[in-house]
């Protein structure tokens, strides 16, 4: 019985911001028979993120050695843009999976996904929390560097494995990158986003201040109510950032977790504490114009002592079970909250996607494509 | 028998560039009679540094907070503008201390300190190395904390202590923020300054390849002949800085010791290796154009996981012993080579401090303001 996969693939580079024109739905017929060591995956939940758009830039010639594996040429291959998500088995040529089991992976803006060999495959065990978590907080960086390698022949895809699984990302940046300490006040970006509504809610459980910044009331609301900040306040009302911080922070900010990057970087670096900590998580008023640039102020960054440092969860692998126990038994003890904002059918993605860059998503943002028992979305 | 004092004061704020027309010398009798606990220093070479300007400045509300202990206040009190510097004791009120000893600590741009008590002063045993260099490379911070919260009630004096002595800073810059490992590339920025120019000696001695840029041939020769720099550049002669050291770093930059900021920093980062470290020393392109400020690309600072760290030597009193002993001995062996640029009498102060702004120093200023046996010059 062959079956039809709608996929959504990329039409030309993207400048600035992205819009639904940038992509196109496409069908192509597909055999549930898989080759040698393919597996045939029915997608579930897909995982709609930031970075991408990084992937579908046109590159400067100084942008290459970092996106070169993992750039997405359009027309090149008429195949759907490869992203992280949780599906069902419908046939497995792997011994180790049969037919019915849920894996999550490196799947595809699309209804299904032929896996091939070598390209790591997580069986979930979703029996007491939702499914869709594996896509979202609980995702894993089911491609380790070696496997990434052979998948790619010309290097480790650190694009697509840069900011999947925004649970390590949080989990990470914040104990690792931040070293928070009991009492700290902690500042973070696009608060209500994948990773910030994860950053704020680790800091409340480690015994700081926590105040976030998003882009509606709705979501400010959200913060306060919901996840437990402290406070929180809408960047889009705030005239003047740097009097806004120094207004919700009197004693001045210890960690700044930045997802923005721009001239929110430049209002919390004016507003740290001496021996302050930037994670720098992401930059996405920045993805959509390069000439929006955060330019700190130095002076600040010396006599404060201040360290700015970037990183991906890619390097933290052997913090995922750590990750992952803690955060699962705060999820099932009602510590923690997974915010997810779920749009539903294939056709969604664009729009998910593109609704990104305009703060539309409140939380991780899924497309649901499948549904566990019946048919494709 | 009383003496005539000179000494330098500031006019009025600074604003951008300084120019001769700001500072005021000025003479006043001096008696040699300490009061309790006094100690009557006849200066020898004094300290010429850049931050010293940031203690000039207006500063708006947003500084005050790292400034206030240390800005100096035009007119408000017409004297010396303190600064480290080596001299002889001519009359003593402490124990430990007796005429014709030799002490460095923070003196003033006068012929004639006295120095108050609490202020601590360290007697300098210059018999194998000249008296210069504990002026310049084996500058002590004679101000520890404590010591600093007694001698200016309303905290400590950050400006004032902040990169005094170029040794430290170079050492514990290079060593602890930067933790170079042998076969590093290392970049270094004002590499024929104080601190610059140490800091590429002791990445030498640790195996690391390196270039330096600085702003004249004469310094490019310099780096390269005298210092042992691996290459050198101009950077004036470079239209494109991030070409440039695309040029001169074909497998990319794994350290960069910044002590320029703006454009320069830019540029490094966009060279810069994955898991490229940064040390913020400081900023002289931007300590006179507040508008000129380094803005980095992010996306470089994300998916290479770079550190940007800024440093004050102040941090890193632990380490002065290890510094002094290794430094000394490397000076002593001639491994290493300290750099000075002395210029004569104090009238030459103000011309000495306006020439770092426009790069006339070649390694770390001092101006002689007495001889050791002899007059006030």
């Amino acid at each position: 019985m062959e079956v039809v996969n709608k996929y959504v693939s990329l039409k030309h580079h993207v400048d600035g911001h992205p819009s639904e024109s940038d992509f196109e739905l496409a069908t192509t017929p597909l055999q549930p028979a898989p080759g040698s060591g393919e597996v045939i995956v029915k997608n579930l939940f897909l995982s709609i993120d930031p970075y991408q758009l990084n992937r579908m830039k046109r590159y400067s010639s100084s942008h290459t050695a970092i996106t070169a594996a993992s750039k997405i040429e359009p027309g090149q291959a008429r195949v759907a843009i490869d992203a992280y998500g949780v599906g069902k088995v419908v046939a497995s040529g792997r011994a180790e999976l049969e037919e019915g089991d849920v894996v999550a992976g490196l799947l595809g803006w699309e209804q299904y996904t032929v896996v091939r060999p070598g390209t790591v495959l997580m069986k979930v065990d979703a029996k007491d929390l939702p499914i869709s978590y594996y896509a979202s907080v609980l995702g894993e960086y089911s491609l380790h560097l070696h496997q990434i390698k052979e998948h790619k022949k010309d290097g480790p895809n650190l694009m697509t494995t840069a900011t999947g699984p925004s649970g390590l990302t949080a989990f990470a940046g914040f104990y690792d990158v931040c070293k928070p300490k009991k009492g700290e006040k902690v500042f973070v970006s696009a608060a209500s986003g994948s990773v910030g509504s994860l950053v704020g809610q680790y800091a409340k459980l480690s015994g700081c201040y926590v105040v976030g910044c998003a882009g509606s009331k709705q979501k400010v609301d959200l913060l306060k109510r919901k996840l437990g900040f402290d406070d929180a306040f809408n960047y889009k009302e705030e005239a003047d950032l740097k009097s806004a911080l120094r207004r919700y922070f009197p004693e001045g900010i210890d960690i700044y977790f930045d997802n923005v990057g721009a001239a929110m970087l430049e209002a919390a670096v004016a507003n740290m504490n001496s021996f302050g900590r930037v994670a720098v998580c992401g930059a996405i008023s920045e993805y959509t114009n390069a000439g929006k640039r955060a330019a700190p102020d130095l002076m600040d960054v010396i006599y404060k002592r201040i360290t700015l440092r970037g990183f991906l969860a890619l390097d933290y692998l052997h913090l995922h079970e750590q990750f992952s126990a803690a955060t699962s038994d705060h999820l099932r003890h009602g510590r923690m909250i997974s915010l997810e904002d779920v749009s539903v059918g294939i056709e969604s993605v664009p729009t998910a996607f593109v609704g990104l860059f305009r703060g539309d998503n409140v939380g991780k943002k899924l497309v649901r494509v499948g549904e566990l028992e019946g048919a494709e979305l």
